[in-house]
């Protein structure tokens, strides 16, 4: 399973990715490409260092979404990647590219959604005095971050939680479920009914 | 601390605090009486074998919601109750009786606020697709389940759950989060800062 990897910024879940493909723990996916729609972002350093294409698709180089989208779905299929997974990619996708991938680009998203959907959610949690939090993999739809889940871990949130404490200890978990979920997805265990996922076997 | 707990139905809930009660694992707070607005349900019964006073105080023998809430009032206050817990009470309260327990008024719900609030939280979980599930103890405002939240306990939703399969393991989780809230309260170690509550100590 050939996967493409969107990014925008620090990417410590590609790092996640790439540390788990290096250790053999993503079943029979690897990780084909990472795309960066901004450059001079540390996620593209990771690719590098894992021996893996990198690419930059700055979408301030496009007149329209659509022309950005087309420009991707090119260079994810000239590389034969099948399966999309966004790891902090901070752009909205359109029909045009989830058309182009349908039902097989994944997000990781750091709330227990459907609470705190869009940007700052452990922000947002806090703000709203949640006693759990979480991380949630889910299929993206044309939404923010309203795609049918896929797993979900939960952290507690301590009293003198900050935003970066909380983040923190959200992210530990992100690191382990992304992975965890690549290789279910490479196996074909996932199967979804509606907004139902299940993990076969 | 005396407690009322007003109840609706069978009152599992109520159960979970009066075997705490019996156990005296609910600190200094004593169940002084028990209100339902339905007549013949089994909370009656369970708060009878505890040795509690139970009262029915039926909502549609009202011409107003205000009267019935004044007439709740009154019963609590010539009981001399100090905090109101509800236990599957299905009415919504308002300003005569938010006003009269105002900040003393705290209610169970079972999952993870904010998601799913309102009834049937487990089947909106289920229909949502969600893998973790769980309960809330938070504050009663005039909103449906919108109060600050003051504990939740996590629960896994499984493949193969239905709605009774997973309101089973929240309700587990229920009857332990409530009568650990309450002996909080009793040992005045929650600490209110807008919608943030801490547990002092």
């Amino acid at each position: 399973m050939r996967v493409g990897v969107l990014v925008s910024g620090s990417g410590s879940n590609l790092q996640a990715i790439l540390d788990a493909a290096a250790a053999s723990a993503l079943g029979g996916a690897t990780v084909a490409v990472v795309i960066s729609n901004r450059p001079g972002v540390k996620a593209i350093e990771r690719a590098g260092a894992a021996g893996v294409e990198a690419l930059v698709i700055d979408h301030r180089a496009f007149a329209s979404r659509d022309d950005f989208e087309r420009a991707l779905v090119e260079a994810l299929a000239a590389r034969q990647v099948e399966w999309v997974a966004l790891a902090g990619f901070m752009r909205l996708l359109g029909a045009r590219f989830l058309g182009a991938f349908s039902g097989r680009v994944v997000n990781i998203h750091p709330s227990l959604l459907p609470a705190f959907p869009g940007v700052h959610a452990q922000a947002q949690a806090l703000a709203h005095g949640v006693k759990v939090a979480g991380c949630t993999v889910h299929f993206v739809d044309e939404g923010t971050d309203t795609g049918p889940i896929i797993a979900q871990a939960a952290v507690p949130v301590r009293d003198d939680d900050d935003e970066d404490a909380l983040s923190a200890r959200i992210l530990a978990e992100e690191h382990r479920l992304y992975p965890r979920v690549l290789r279910w997805l490479a196996e074909g265990r996932v199967v979804r009914e509606g907004r139902r996922v299940m993990i076969a076997g």
